[in-house]
């Protein structure tokens, strides 16, 4: 009797217990992610928007969310991203779509075209103009979701040892750049090489080549390369180089809707702060280049250059849209895009820009 | 003894629940926030940015934190947001910084000021350059935070009937311009007026003012008035409109550190989406005015006309910066990074929107 009276309590205790508690150990529940990253250990700006997303997301969940980075320095597949992640070895990742052109052909117009979108043009045409529902379009048949990561703005057209003034400048160029727009630089007569980032400073150093592109003065400043080149040429190739946050599909839908939200409003928020902190960074480490080196130059390519890339990029895509149907829908999408929203750019903060009496730099 | 059994029972038993369901009950309490707007019910873009920051807000939190918003038909008091929500009687508002300058004066520089940032360039002030900061030390004595609420991007100059073609034709301008915009007209000698919103058709279209401003493309085409008036002029005066949201520092230090998180990223999400949609909008829409209307031309000021507004404009500044110690540290930190930011922004977005060979609209 007495030992039937200490179960029934425990039964009871169990049950009022469950009765409150039940909605409690599913909010309670701890969901941990992993997350592989291009980019080594510590890489700035880059690095920033998943570090800041898994933390946004881990305090607005309460730690209910937790999403651990693994640098490059741990996975050891810098490009591997879409296979980890497509395979579930990783829940997430953090890279950028061009990367994956080898493989997806159709990946490489969410990333950044060569006399594309600026930074505000495309997130109007992700979140506005259909973008996002076009990279799911390519991304799905993977198992995977693709979201905008974070951007670099607006990149420079390069460090160049000699001034680049016809199109005839270009022809033989040993040029680091990489991707679609050294497919147009080759086009024009360049030489594109690729060589590894840790080797780039002495080959220009050393006339191994002639120029190559980075990023900008956000992440040009640490390469060093305003030391040994004397001419920093403005963008054309990548005016909105847009990087992008992984999800399997799995790992999405096992998620419950509020963590959901939340993992969708973390990967946002931070793609955004980083757009608006290498345009900080930007501006900061250019003001230090000019202060240590105030011979470098900055450049603009010639008219004639410019419609040379422009028409020959036009060809290249020209052949693209030929080729596939999806292709030829995002290019036809994004080119619909620019139009409208250009007008409005030049409109507006071009028009405002171009009207006050500032020097260029 | 059988009633102190079941005394003993209920004690266990509340004690083995609650050491269960106590984070359980915090973790469940609702918190319902109450916030009122400046604009009226359903109130485009500047309305949705509340509307999509509640939404997200209610979703990540998995209901827990609901805000319901009150746009102006109910609380009748469009420009009184400070006051209630200073007072309690709201928890948060969506208005405008600028809108309490005749109560507060240094409330000004939060918005945009003439010839100040672009939208990249004062985000990155807010955020990574000390704006975010010296905006609390001038909401704080009055128990309140303030945050970004939306940015509608660079606003145009306005409608004119007639060219502007010399500072001469400023004078006796009857125009619809409010604030410190109006202030920089009147210097210029310029009759700035403040005309209802539904009025203001009707003004412009019998003459009775020369000249508005209102947003751009985004909002203007819902008011018609490039049915009316041939000369839409590019912008100087808001280059950069950030709305705010703001809120009561009793309602922030009763919320949990989550729900907190969670509100502070829904709206700082939501800010940088209404950029995004904004700019969107307006390429839109003046697609569609053109299309309506074919002759609507787009002028921007001359010169000479642009340099005396920003003459006059930094006159009025060093007034406010000799009379207000906070106010100099405001402008001060405004300029500097201005400067900084604008060498970059120079370099890339207007070297590469420059460098392309399209017309302006």
């Amino acid at each position: 009797m007495k030992n039937l009276k200490y179960k029934t309590l425990i039964a009871t205790t169990a049950v009022l217990a469950s009765a409150f508690t039940m909605p409690s150990f599913a909010a309670d529940r701890v969901y941990k992610l992993k997350l592989a990253e291009t980019w080594s250990a510590n890489f700035p700006i880059f690095g920033d928007a998943p570090r800041n997303m898994a933390r946004i997301a881990e305090e607005m969940s309460g730690g209910r969310l937790k999403i651990t980075i693994d640098s490059s320095n741990k996975h050891k597949a810098a490009f591997g991203i879409f296979d980890m992640v497509r395979s579930g070895q990783y829940d997430m990742g953090h890279s950028a779509s061009y990367y994956w052109k080898g493989k997806v052909p159709n990946t490489l117009y969410f990333t950044t075209m060569p006399f594309g979108m600026i930074t505000p043009e495309q997130y109007g045409w992700f979140y506005y103009g259909g973008g996002m529902s076009l990279m799911q379009d390519v991304y799905k048949p993977f198992g995977l979701l693709s979201f905008p990561g974070g951007n670099t703005g607006n990149q420079m057209g390069g460090w160049f040892q000699k001034e680049i003034n016809s199109v005839e400048d270009l022809k033989g160029l040993k040029m680091r750049i990489p991707g679609f727009a050294g497919e147009v630089m080759a086009k024009l007569g360049a030489k594109p090489t690729n060589i590894a980032s840790g080797e780039l400073y002495t080959a220009l150093e050393r006339r191994t080549i002639d120029a190559l592109e980075w990023v900008g003065p956000s992440l040009d400043l640490r390469m060093g390369f305003h030391k040994i080149a004397p001419y920093y040429y403005t963008g054309w190739h990548e005016p909105s180089t847009e990087l992008q946050f992984l999800v399997n599909q799995r790992t999405w839908k096992k998620l419950p809707d509020d963590l959901r939200e939340i993992l969708r409003t973390a990967m946002k928020v931070s793609a955004y702060d980083m757009y608006i902190q290498s345009y900080h960074e930007s501006g900061e480490n250019w003001a230090t280049m000019k202060t240590e080196y105030p011979n470098v130059e900055v450049k603009t390519f010639p008219k004639d250059v410019l419609n040379a890339m422009r028409k020959a990029n036009q060809e290249l895509l020209d052949e693209k849209a030929a080729a596939d149907p999806l292709a030829k829908e995002i290019l036809e999408s994004q080119a619909a895009y620019l139009k409208k929203a250009r007008v409005w750019t030049n409109i507006s903060d071009r028009a405002y820009l171009d009207g006050l009496d500032d020097t260029a730099n």
